[in-house]
């Protein structure tokens, strides 16, 4: 392994999920859901594969699929992006974000984080060569908050791109519509490229409102909007993502792209498209069962005694342990499938400064009811 | 665009399957197939779906499909790969080929490759921060050969990977088994790791053998072998392929790909393993199939003066049009659609030092009877 990559050797989830499986734990570590997306949907999927749609999409994507993506950020956001320069469909909202770093970061250039991160960042700033920097969310007592003065504080001259993750993962924060006005404000003044990462973008509670960054003033021409299918529609192994900003830097993470997978799975462009098209009110009721999940297992997680935080969005609810007397989050997930039968992954796996997150435990709810009662249950033994 | 990509703003096949759209021209540019794989491969697929396989397969891939590829691999070659250490599926060979590439070769590295080669490779090796030497195939009369001699002389201190293609696109030339023992010898000599892209594999005509590098004295644990269902079972839009080399270079490969896509489409992962184990007489019988296009095609471009190489493997036939009096082969296929609605791609989209291949244009021949007819009617317009 390239010294680059030596510090990414593994995931944390391919770590936990494995452990779960060993130990026949209830997975409540690496996010995926447990039920399948729209009927519908999966039947355009196996419509396309009968009817032929096995060979490889155009280099950006099927065209269905493109305008189906801009339709939808034009109705719900008032964002108009060019099907044809504008949109490019990736393998995934990983290859969106992996893609964006190579066409767009020089060897030497900073990335400018919140802590804690998605794995996947730090991993493709370090294949494009570059280093990063985080500044990391600040308590508000029952949640978290982006300590904005903090990340301008961090700008340098070698940071080139801010990435904005919201609703936030692992935590569950969703940046309210002021924090997020202030993080555009600061990317306008120094300059800054934005990679959003958007994939929770529909998984919000209590009526909280998800502010896509690129529709703020000054915004649109400088952010690289990054969403996909599998957490809107259930459908994490179809690995169909985008990527959506202005055509200069559309064209940047295509050159990448294209040598990295050269285009994704075709029958499920057509798919998605539909569900895009027809499937929003599937979308609500998804959202509205996993608010009643989050609230399932954050009862259940605060019966043990770990004091639960508050989780405005994404399939991922976390806990302090320290209340329970367990210190280390990474040794308390090494040890929860063989204790309880349950895996969860400890959010120091999202960090370059561990101190303040060292307690701090993240569990998915993306389950099926019985699962999480089967969770909740054996929580209980802790 | 980033310094490094922006020799590689857009591929070749994008440029002419763009143009062949444009003028309602036969493709036979790009390489792929217009009819579908076995049926009974596409049933399994829709059946993955339905069954509710829409989820993240593991890390390295469906253990169904792995177990597909050791035993493929073992029942041809003898060569045994753990389906567990040694075999990662990825998104396709592209995949396969910028993760081993990302994964392996450190910035400042020099690859060696043989030209003309797939224009993947070099985007690949810029992506990795690494610079590449590129030597000629030369003339055998009515095809090519490797120049061994040269080969091994364009060897230096940085040099640290051999990329080997075979049955070799864009010019279907199959090493025979004597330059693949050489080959192989120099990359012991001097200690290289080989990359052997090997997607033609089962496309070779007239009962050439295809010798799989791996199999050589000392090769197996110095190289990665790549390869895909997109080829052998008319699967280019399920990108489903796979890297198979010792547990050392696969977890490199593995550490690369995992920030890259994380994994690929999972339905395809169990049809495309029922092919493997099935559907080996559906291969035979492709091959067959392309053998007489290819005779068609070649009769074809013979018929219009043109110089037709010899092609003993893959999709591809090369011709010289400098006996029609034609002197650069890109602008040739700049022109083709408009002259007679015939796409094709330029050579030199696949080498650094054009000189000798100026004339040299390349045709696919993967496509229905009726069209190969259509596209010879064209041609004769010549
Ligand atoms: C890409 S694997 C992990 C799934 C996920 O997004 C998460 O668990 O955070
Ligand atoms: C990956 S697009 C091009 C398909 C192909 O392998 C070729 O035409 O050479």
């Amino acid at each position: 392994t390239v010294a680059r990559l030596r510090p990414f050797a593994s995931t944390i989830f391919a770590e936990m999920t494995a452990l779960a499986v060993e130990k026949k734990a209830v997975n409540l570590g690496q996010g995926f859901p447990d039920t399948d997306g729209p009927p519908a949907m999966l039947e355009t999927a196996r419509e396309a594969i009968a009817s032929g749609l096995n060979q490889y999409s155009p280099g950006p994507g099927m065209p269905v699929l493109r305008a189906a993506i801009a339709d939808d950020r034009a109705a719900r956001f008032g964002l108009r992006y060019d099907p044809d320069s504008q949109i490019l469909v990736t393998v995934g909202a990983t290859e969106a974000i992996s893609a964006t770093l190579l066409g767009l970061i020089e060897s030497g250039d900073d990335v400018l984080l919140i802590e804690p991160f998605y794995d996947s960042y730090a991993a493709a700033i370090a294949l494009a060569g570059a280093t990063r920097t985080a500044v990391p969310l600040v308590s508000d007592g029952n949640g978290w908050t982006v300590d904005t003065d903090a990340l301008e504080r961090a700008i340098g001259p070698r940071t080139r791109m801010l990435i904005v993750n919201s609703p936030h993962n692992p935590t569950g924060t969703v940046f309210d519509r002021d924090t997020t006005i202030r993080i555009a404000d600061i990317a306008v003044t120094h300059d800054l490229l934005v990679l959003t990462d958007e994939v929770y973008e529909h998984l919000t509670f209590d009526g909280t409102v998800h502010t896509p960054i690129a529709t703020l003033p000054g915004m649109f021409e400088r952010t690289v909007t990054v969403s996909s299918a599998a957490k809107t529609f259930n459908a994490t192994g179809w690995k169909t993502g985008w990527a959506l900003g202005p055509a200069e830097l559309i064209d940047a993470v295509r050159a990448a792209k294209q040598f990295m997978t050269f285009v994704g799975g075709t029958p499920f462009q057509p798919a998605v498209a539909y569900a895009l098209e027809h499937e929003q009110a599937w979308i609500a009721q998804m959202r509205d069962g996993l608010q009643r999940k989050r609230d399932t297992l954050s009862a259940a997680l605060a019966a043990t005694g770990a004091d639960v935080k508050y989780s405005a969005g994404t399939y991922f609810v976390c806990a302090d342990i320290a209340p329970i007397g367990r210190g280390d989050a990474y040794e308390f997930c090494r040890s929860l499938p063989d204790l309880v039968g349950v895996a969860a992954v400890p959010v120091t796996a999202f960090v370059d400064e561990p101190a303040p997150w060292k307690s701090l435990v993240r569990f998915a709810f993306c389950k099926q009811d019985e699962v999480l009662a089967d969770a909740a249950e054996r929580l209980r033994k802790l």
